[in-house]
């Protein structure tokens, strides 16, 4: 009888308990319980976003090409620990320390004492631990990170890559971050992007794409008359893991984002996330099948991969406020995104290896506008010019930070770098040594 | 000094908590809080299940041939979907809404207004949030469409399965499950299944049993003289990774069917419940391996890692009332029945390409009756019952389905598109196409 | 305005808050609601702590060879079995139960019915569920015997190994465990190990050094005239998973040794936890990237993964004291370990596979002493006490039964079974059949 007793009442009480489990009603839980479940809500989706670090690494080693694999590997658990390091020098406090429209204080450590010390977290907001909600905060800013590494994977080199994620995690996001999240500019205009469509996904998108054009496409992936020469991912499965971990983790990215967990009101909109972002992405897969096999009579798994990371950047910036027909509609939309964005791209001699653009960027200015779809606070002319202020800043300022990067050290492998694999170039060691051919197999 | 405060605590106050923290005990927490707490664990056990849907997707990406792989992948991830999708649609009310007796409300939309509308899930349940219940019924029948797709690996075609699945997840399963845990018949004899050894898992088996009988073994595996083919899979670590993350998922699986965690006397038996579920999946391993090596003089990692999975499945009926001595009978049994029972299948001709039978068919079996052993309210006779009756439903309805397919559209792809793999002939895309022969090798 | 919220009440309530949440505080708590954090904690954080199981494994099977990997993963899934079982029948009352200065109750079954008797868990702590207790701390011996088998992979023969893990579960970890956590002699003098540096790392690593002087080095691996052949793990992406995997599952490990969360001062220590972890995992990434660089000139993948891992291990000691720069600093030191540590091996020719002894041993090591940077009950003197006595106490007796397998039944495989690999002389299976070259490949 698991479900008889929830059944029936179930139907008893649901009138009566919808109108009674408003925000107010969290007066029942005493304010230290809701304290604890307020930091563990940050806490318990914090590691599921941190694990997405492991989702993103998958899926772009699971993309790339076997020569490329180490690397791959390499930049990623990199990136995530300097996205860490930097949100903690300069980051978090750029983002939410006495943000006064443009941004909060740029003070490396000094201008943070009262929230971050040298000492540590030493206060405690109201209602959760602060360090819970840092902690929170850090694995969205290395998911930025994590989505340009796809993008710009086999030929730009490590390092170049590297001050560039150190000036993404460190300034470039916490800025963009504070107009909104920080209480800035935007904030106060109304833009609203519950989880991140825009301030994450579409901001890793914005950088990708900046990336994308300035350090050039793969050497051969575009022939001069026009055609495309297919590179496929050397280990699909280790893809397909990847994009497990990330839908994983996406109940993390978008439930933790209710930002609290202390009443039944908020629990009950956390559950209603889970469903909303779990439907989004599982529409997204379909609909991509779906529209693949009608064009190309193939079910491709790549298309099938991205259209469920569609479906999840698509509802992310409102996972709470839809049904669940209209969850299904966004995230569908979003997959079918990803099915005619990816060609156009080649078309636009725009390399991206893993498709981020389409699913973090395209998708990610789609879950924006749709917004307005559910949210009735939503002004569709506010979520345009947040999305239009947040991508041209980010377009720009990585534009030129990619820009003295490639006139100063330079970006790019040589030709026979990038032939030989930056596994062998750049990292000295094959990813599979002894599988046929090795990583120097083009 | 981490423990000497438990310890020297443990010993004191035993016996009276024990007596203290019986069911009734559960009015100390104020009810807004047990409400969180409920779904909470709803929301953190669902995920754990549906993470064992990566579980399925690598164990059986992992068992399968190379030239089979892409497809296994694409073929796990949209069978996720597809289960979440008709479960929304039509799956949840058909099993828990208005059951009477035989099945709920075939409605596929308007009779499941009062718990899921067109606006979402509104209600909330007696001490839970709906959509939190409704998330975690969810992934369970998504498990059940992932261990089909194991069986009938490497010759079904994809399109006609993913047809089963919509019947599978919209129809079989919920009418199957309104008998138990909607409240129907077998609920009111008395058949008891915690978590759905038979429900769940047996359901799986039957319908892959069904499939393997009518679609046929792969071409090559059973010679005419009696002799077996042996098709090894071709990522054994990937295997493997799948049931670490199967084990994983199944603390949510079984822990979660608790139901509640908003009183210590929940909590506790979660804690119980993780527990025997994780010796009996210790003991499926230990027995297999020891059995194996006396039989094979082998360490044979597949009836290792099928070891852990039967014994898994064979606790899951009644993880709450064994001893934990019980718990590792039952999960022992259940390893050995895995080593007897795949060559079984062999001399049979059944080709069950990644063991899934054994372990949820005949394991589900097993630890269904098993309940008698320490839940004093089960009876012999009415197991059986609920294991005959769902065998014979779920059996016959699924080979209908099949029988069906096969007669309209076609299960099986063509002999040419078996030998060249699915890989090639339905996704256009190789999962490993830089290594040794990569997905074209038999 | 995700944020806004809470920046302002953080800029307002610091002080305060700092002050009212010491660990009195947690009054507020009713003592159901706090048993059901509590037992909530140990349950989500020993999840995580049995990931790293898988984490573990994915590690030591992408950095043996291709011939060895079958072995790796059979070894691992059958260790956390069999650390499981031996925990239950001997090692946690030995560890726990009436101990009195050296050891607990040596008694296989009835020596603790009053925790664990023949019906399972009967009794409950103060504050938490028995069961959730035992369930964390079996994982934590698990995780000890894991170490082990990383550092002796692809020669020890798989069922001498077997045995070593009975010993070790059941008798070495459990009495060296009463020490501290038992509340023996160790805790006694002040000694201080959070969640094991010590106590579960170094010993591990001990374990693994007696066996790798031991069992020798693998065929080939040290010429004469000192060369050292260098034998490249055959699937770096599966070794990075695993690195992720452990470092989510650390949040646990560490986390969880918290004991409790059932106030809101527990709860905020569990994220500067989490915070501190995470911090010194990033700091020992980027030393050990950084110094690899500047030595030779390559981003050696292993040593960024191997990075992490010593930071990880190095703050485990003490991960709640430290200001974050403290545990950057803490982490950031283990990481150079690392790189330093890895050749010295080579030199005093001790064949470590997947560089467990530098992780776990040495950094163990430093972690355990490091304690004393920031917490300030704790003794340089009583650190190394500590440290000493359990390092001798660990490697006398693992050299003692790794000594007599040697002699009985001997240890090792033959040379041609090592060159043959241990997939095909003792599993009888390939891990990966058909890539080029599959196991059969030096």
């Amino acid at each position: 009888m698991r479900k008889f007793f929830g059944f029936s009442v179930l139907t008893a009480v649901t009138a009566s308990v919808t109108i009674a489990l408003t925000k107010t009603a969290s007066a029942a839980v005493d304010p230290e319980t809701a304290f604890i479940f307020n930091t563990l809500s940050f806490l318990m989706h914090g590691f599921l976003v941190m694990w997405m670090a492991a989702g993103f690494c998958m899926l772009e080693a699971g993309l790339v090409r076997t020569k490329n694999t180490t690397m791959q590997c390499a930049k990623n658990i990199t990136l995530y620990s300097v996205a860490g390091l930097l949100y903690w020098l300069v980051g978090y406090n750029l983002m939410y320390m006495d943000v006064s429209g443009f941004m909060g204080s740029f003070a490396i450590w000094s201008g943070s004492d009262d929230v971050i010390t040298a000492d540590g977290f030493t206060g405690d907001g109201s209602g959760y631990a602060a360090s819970s909600d840092w902690f929170f905060q850090m694995v969205f800013v290395a998911a930025t990170a994590s989505i340009v590494s796809g993008t710009v994977a086999e030929r730009v080199k490590v390092f170049p890559f590297l001050i560039f994620t150190v000036l993404l995690t460190g300034i470039i996001y916490p800025i963009q971050g504070s107009w909104t999240w920080g209480g800035g500019w935007l904030s106060e205009m109304g833009f609203s992007d519950f989880a991140g469509s825009t301030i994450v996904h579409s901001v890793g998108g914005w950088a990708a794409l900046a990336g994308a054009i300035i350090i050039g496409a793969r050497t051969g992936k575009f022939g001069s008359d026009g055609s495309v020469h297919p590179m496929p991912g050397s280990n699909l499965p280790l893809a397909t893991l990847g994009t497990f971990i990330l839908w994983l983790g996406w109940f993390g990215f978008n439930g933790g984002s209710q930002l609290a967990m202390g009443s039944a009101a908020d629990v009950r909109d956390i559950a209603t996330i889970y469903v909303n972002t779990n439907m989004a992405a599982a529409a997204g897969v379909v609909a991509a099948v779906i529209l693949n096999q009608i064009i190309y009579k193939k079910l491709d798994l790549t298309m099938a991969l991205n259209g469920a990371l569609g479906g999840l950047v698509s509802i992310t910036a409102e996972p709470l406020a839809p049904s669940i027909g209209t969850a299904v509609l966004v995230g569908g939309i979003g997959g079918i995104l990803i099915v005619v964005a990816v060609p156009l791209l080649d078309k636009l001699k725009i390399d991206d290896v893993v498709g981020a653009i389409p699913v973090h960027l395209i998708c990610g200015i789609w879950g924006t506008i749709a917004v307005v779809l559910s949210n009735g606070d939503a002004s569709f002319t506010t979520q345009i010019i947040g999305i239009v202020a947040i991508g041209a800043f980010v377009l720009i300022t990585s534009a030129v930070v990619w820009g003295v990067l490639k006139l100063t050290i330079g970006l790019r492998a040589s030709e026979e770098e990038e032939f030989l694999g930056l596994d062998r170039a750049e990292c000295g060691l094959e990813a599979y040594p002894e599988f046929g051919g090795g990583s120097g197999r083009v």
